[in-house]
Formats: C-alpha cells, sequence, structure tokens
C-alpha cells in the first residue's frame, strides 16, 4: 500500500455525530467543516485571505471548470493549483462528473466514462475515471473525489443497480490509476440512488476498498431532508470511524447539523456564495433579504453579533444601496458575510459535539429556525 | 465672510507646476492628487480601505447617482457619506450637471436650471445650482462643485458665451445657496468652451468672486491633448496661487503629467477603474491587454516592480484566467493594480516638482511611452 496522506483523527462523539481533525498535506482540518465553493479557482470576488478569515480551513474547486479553462497541465506548470490561487490550505475538487451529468442529453455514459459535449467550446469530449484522477493530480489538490456515474432522482431499482456497479468499477480504475498517493487523497463515492439496501450494498463495497476517505453522493437533489436523512443513515451504517466522511453538495444549516448528527464529517454547498449574490443574507432571526424596502434606511449592521468586516463597517441601508444599485462591492461583502456566518456555524457545531447529544439537538432546533424570513420580532426577543 | 473650511498651501514650484497641500475638513490631500471615482458611493468592487492602501488622499463621489439613489436625504440622515461608506479623507462631488447634460435630448436648459428625463426611473426631474448645492451638502462632502453647463465640443462663440454668462449666474446663485460654508468648501468651474478669449474672460470673472477653488471644465471632450493644453493655459493665467486648481475628468498618464506641468493640483478620471474591468494594466512598459494569449502561460506579476496586493500575489496567467472567465475577482484585483499604479505616478510627479522643471518634463517623456502597447523589449532593457 502506498503512504497515506490523509489521516482522520476521532476526537470525540456526541450519538453517532463525530468531532475530529482531517490532517492533509496542506495542514488540518477540523471537523464537521464548510468547505466554501471555489468554483473556477476563486470564491467568487473574494481574496484567499478573506476566506481565511472567514474561518475556512478548507476550499473546494471544480474539476471540469479547471479541466476546461484554463487546463490542467496549465496549472501543473505553474506550480500547482494551490500556488496560482495563492490558498495555502487544503483543497478538495471535486470529479467533474457533477458537471459533466447536468449536460442531460449532451452526456452520452459509456463504460469508458462519460462522453459530453462541453458547455464552454463546444467540444465533444470523454471523462474517464483515469483523467479525473489525472486532472486532479495535476492541478495538486489533497483530496481528489473518484468519478461517480450521478443519476436521476427518480431512477428505478434496476437502473440505480447497474450505475452503481459501473461506479465501483470506476472507482477501483480510478484507485490503480493515481499516480501520487503520498501527495492526493482519493475519496470513493456512496451511491445507491434511493433504494437503501442497494446504497447500504454499495456502502459495504466501498469499505472493503483501500480509500482515504468516503462522501456520499447523489443527495440533495431534491428529495425532502427526511429522505436525504435516510438514505444518510444506511450510507454511513458499516463506514470506518477511522475515515472522514463528506456529505456532497450539502446544504442549509439544518442540513449540515442534522447531517453531523449522522455523523458526516465534511461539507460544501454554493448557498452561501449564491444567496450572497441574490442579497440574501443568513442571520440568528432568519434569512434577511436586502432587498426590502424596511432595510432602505436601517442604520443597522447585517447582524450585530457578527464579527466579519462587513458587519463591523456597513450598514443594512448602505449594503442594500449597493445590492440594488448592482455594484460589485456588494456580492463581495454579502459573501464575506454569509461564508462567516456558515464558518461560525460549524464551530458552534463542533463545540456541541463536544458538550454532547443535547447540546447538538439544541443547535438542529435553532437552525431549523433559520430558514425562515427575517424576524424583528425574534431579534427583540 | 464665512469661515473657509478648505485652504490650499503652495510648497513648491518647477516652473508653472505646483506642489502643495489642500487642507480639507476630512484631512490634508498631497497635491498635485489623483482622486479615483467612486461614482454611486463606491470604487468599484473596493473596499475605502483598499483605496487607501492604494495611496489615494481624496475620492470623487458623483451627485447626480447619489441623488437619485438612493437619496442625498437618505444619506444625510446617516450621518453623511463619510460615515455611510466608510471612507474617512476628504472627498469631492461634482455638481451632477454633467451627468444630466450627457442625457442630450432628455436635457433642456433654462435658466432656473436644467430640467431631464431620468435615464434610471424615467421621471421629469430639475436641477438647478441651489438644488445641486443642497445635494452635495446634505452629503456632506469636503468639497462641492458649483453647477454649470457643460457644451458641445463644437459649440459656436455665440452660443459658448450665452452659456458662460450662464454658469457665471448660476455659480453665483450656488454661492448664495450655501448653508454650511464651514464644513463644505464650494469650487467654481472656468468655462468658455474652445474660444481662448472666452475661457481667459470667464476666469477672470470667477477670480472676482468667493470661491474656495477653481476646477477646469469643458476639456476632454474629444479635443487633442495640444488642444486642451491650450485652453488650460489660458484657463489657469489669472487664477490665484493660493487656491487649488481641479482638471475634472483627466486622464490619461501623460494628460496629467502635461497638465501639473501647467499648474493644475487635481485630478479624477475613470480611466483607472474603467480600463482595469477591460482587463487593460498600466505599467511601465505600456498597456497590457490580458487577453492577449501571450500572457496564458505568464508566471510573473503584471508589473514585478509594483507593490500592490495584485503584483505582490498573482501571476499574469491566473489573472489572465480570472478575467476570461468573467471571474468578478478580476476586475477586483485589476482596480487595485491600476489605481496603484496612478498614485504612483502621483508621488512620482510630486517629487519631481520639489527636483525640478528637468525632471517633471522627463516624467513626461516617460509617461507618453505608457500609451503603447506592452513591450516585452522595453522590459528587457
Amino acid at each position: 500500500m502506498a503512504t497515506r496522506c490523509s489521516t482522520y483523527q476521532l476526537e470525540c462523539r456526541a450519538g453517532e455525530a463525530r468531532r475530529g481533525t482531517l490532517s492533509l498535506p496542506h495542514g488540518d482540518v477540523q471537523t464537521p467543516a464548510f468547505m466554501p465553493v471555489g468554483t473556477g479557482g476563486s470564491v467568487k470576488g473574494l481574496t484567499p485571505e478573506e476566506v481565511e478569515e472567514a474561518g475556512a480551513d478548507m476550499l473546494l474547486a471544480n474539476t471540469y471548470h479547471l479541466w476546461v479553462r484554463p487546463g490542467h497541465e496549465l496549472i501543473r506548470d505553474l506550480g500547482g493549483l494551490h500556488k496560482v490561487m495563492k490558498w495555502h490550505r487544503p483543497i478538495l475538487t471535486d470529479s467533474g462528473g457533477f458537471q459533466v451529468f447536468s449536460f442531460g442529453d449532451k452526456a452520452r455514459v459509456k463504460e469508458e466514462g462519460v462522453y459530453f459535449r462541453s458547455n464552454i467550446d463546444g467540444q465533444w469530449r470523454m471523462l474517464t475515471p483515469e483523467l479525473a484522477v489525472e486532472i486532479q493530480e495535476a492541478l495538486g489538490v489533497d483530496v481528489a473525489m473518484a468519478l461517480d456515474e450521478c443519476i436521476e432522482h427518480d431512477a428505478d431499482r434496476r437502473r440505480t443497480k447497474e450505475s452503481t456497479e459501473r461506479t465501483t468499477r470506476w472507482l477501483k480504475r480510478c484507485l490503480e490509476a493515481r499516480q501520487q498517493p503520498e501527495s492526493t487523497a482519493l475519496f470513493g463515492i456512496v451511491q445507491g440512488g434511493f433504494h437503501p439496501d442497494l446504497r447500504e450494498a454499495h456502502a459495504q463495497e466501498l469499505c472493503a476498498l483501500d480509500l482515504d476517505g468516503y462522501a456520499v453522493g447523489g443527495l440533495s437533489v431534491g428529495e425532502s431532508q427526511e429522505e436525504m436523512f435516510g438514505m444518510l443513515d444506511v450510507s454511513l451504517k458499516h463506514l470506518p470511524a477511522h475515515k472522514a466522511r463528506y456529505l456532497m453538495g450539502v446544504g442549509y444549516p439544518d442540513d449540515i447539523v442534522g447531517a453531523a448528527a449522522r455523523g458526516i464529517d465534511m461539507f460544501d454547498c454554493v448557498m452561501p456564495t449564491r444567496l450572497a449574490r441574490f442579497g440574501v443574507l443568513f442571520t440568528p432571526n432568519g434569512r434577511l433579504a436586502l432587498k426590502h424596502a424596511r432595510f432602505r434606511d436601517d442604520p443597522r449592521p447585517i447582524d450585530s453579533d457578527c464579527a466579519c468586516y462587513t458587519c463591523r463597517s456597513f450598514s443594512r441601508a448602505y449594503l442594500r444601496h449597493l445590492h440594488m444599485t448592482k455594484e460589485v462591492l456588494a456580492p463581495r461583502l454579502l459573501t464575506i458575510h454569509n461564508l462567516t456566518f456558515y464558518q461560525q456555524l460549524m464551530k458552534r457545531l463542533r463545540n456541541a459535539i463536544t458538550e454532547g447529544s443535547v447540546a447538538v439537538q439544541e443547535l438542529l432546533q435553532e437552525t431549523r429556525g433559520w430558514r425562515d424570513q427575517y424576524s424583528e420580532e425574534t431579534e427583540e426577543r
């Protein structure tokens, strides 16, 4: 077996919830961790220092985007993604598969890989398990994801079974293709759609392989939170305690706390960054939509308990003005707030796990309230 | 006479060029000074700290934009523009007239003021000299500009004379309308189109009025640099030495050095910020257009002698990637570089004035070369 460059140290438990440290070539990550999304090599509008100041230990970048532009060989020749984007902490990349499958009719699955037509240059390309590993290793990331097949939410049993089996074959090819296991870890992805027995069986199959960590894929595709949590439980049941577990593309604060309560260690989601661009801010009193006229002359910060640069510096009235007049400073300042809010949540979540199950359940209750519209009443309580 | 809140201290001369300090309610400004443009209450994409780090002592904001959105009363009620945008150094606003006149057919000049249809809300509004002062005082800026009439480059003598006389009448109404001369200075604007005798006469008329400073308007509207400098000479001829002189909306580095050599103390221009958004960077080896394929894999900073955050942190290859993929971080990072470049130019210009006329002429020669396309040959010399 090759040298392992990723270790997960479990520090404490509260029920199924785990607090720990994921050690990677570019440093340690406190888990449960939330990774901001830096799709094409930047977290939209933010410098790496700002992402770090928001409290992030680790970033996610998208293999598909960097493969197509500017190209993984170019990034490798420039010294790797860390050096190019000046982010010195760990980076995880997805496999590129999720984007490719999102092309729908323009993507065709074959045993060899996925044949698809790029939305950027219109070219037909083939993404294979081997190429997904090659690209991610060229980027020089800490954690690479294996190529998996992403299927529809309503896929039937037969289709799901076939797809899950293909995902396992692809995963084995990814393991074979690795050239630098000492510097880039490889995580496999538990699939199985919404068929509990298939998921459980797939997770067991993956346990037999020499993986650095496990992701749960195919969730957060339109199902209810309850349904997602059910699938999560069967996905996690057999996974080893000494490896990190990552729930891909999730989610709202209560999704995160609920999934962490079930044993997930890592998360990523575009929610805090995307909603910021729409002028929607996370606060302990609910989601605040800046466009509302009530904020027009509001001299208060977004959240008076928040210590982020935006809340320390600017009023809701000014931020609303920037947002309504489409000033590019707006998405930047609002993204800083939302990312800080998410990282503060992760910190509270880690502390709640240290405290015990009751504290985790209390945090889950509290975060459910954050789905609501911003309410002054709550604030004044 | 009311208390004067603006004083200009001449420190040294090199020919007609002047080095000095403009003291305003929010602090001192080293002149010749370049004011970055923060149109709607922000320098596009930058925090006030970044604008300050680029070396700017003073900002320009646009009265028209702030009047229409979010409204000057709102800004006044929130504590003034400085507090709202968190910029603690001096601010100058234009009168709003330039924007209004740019509506062409949708603007009609009457003796009372300019009647126009707003491009933002489609409403007909009237901007009068009194209102221009009221808005700027409500914003709480350090320097307000008097409302002037902006005419076409090719206006004939009769039309120019009528317009210039109206500008003088409006200026007197602005002086009358002031409510807070102890906190907001008022500058008048020398007009007279491209008729040297009318310009000279107008400047003389303005000298008779109690103004805190003088601007030269109606230039940089499509004429040659030589023609502009000619008009500048007659505009400045009679202005008092102990008041600041501001050339509105100018310009490229060699325009600035040439105008400073003729006695101008203050400048503003959208050039460095706008060109940054187009991916065009100022360097000592010419203008560098990032889109060119030659920069695709260029690991060097934009300018290895530049100490700005962007040049300290990122390669041309990465910046080109961000620019080509329309990442919002690109205009931000490129604006930081261009503004820093401009402020470094102003610093060199002030030092050249201390050194003497030869140094100023040498700087003028050098800056003329900056109009060219970026050249490796020059760099390697």
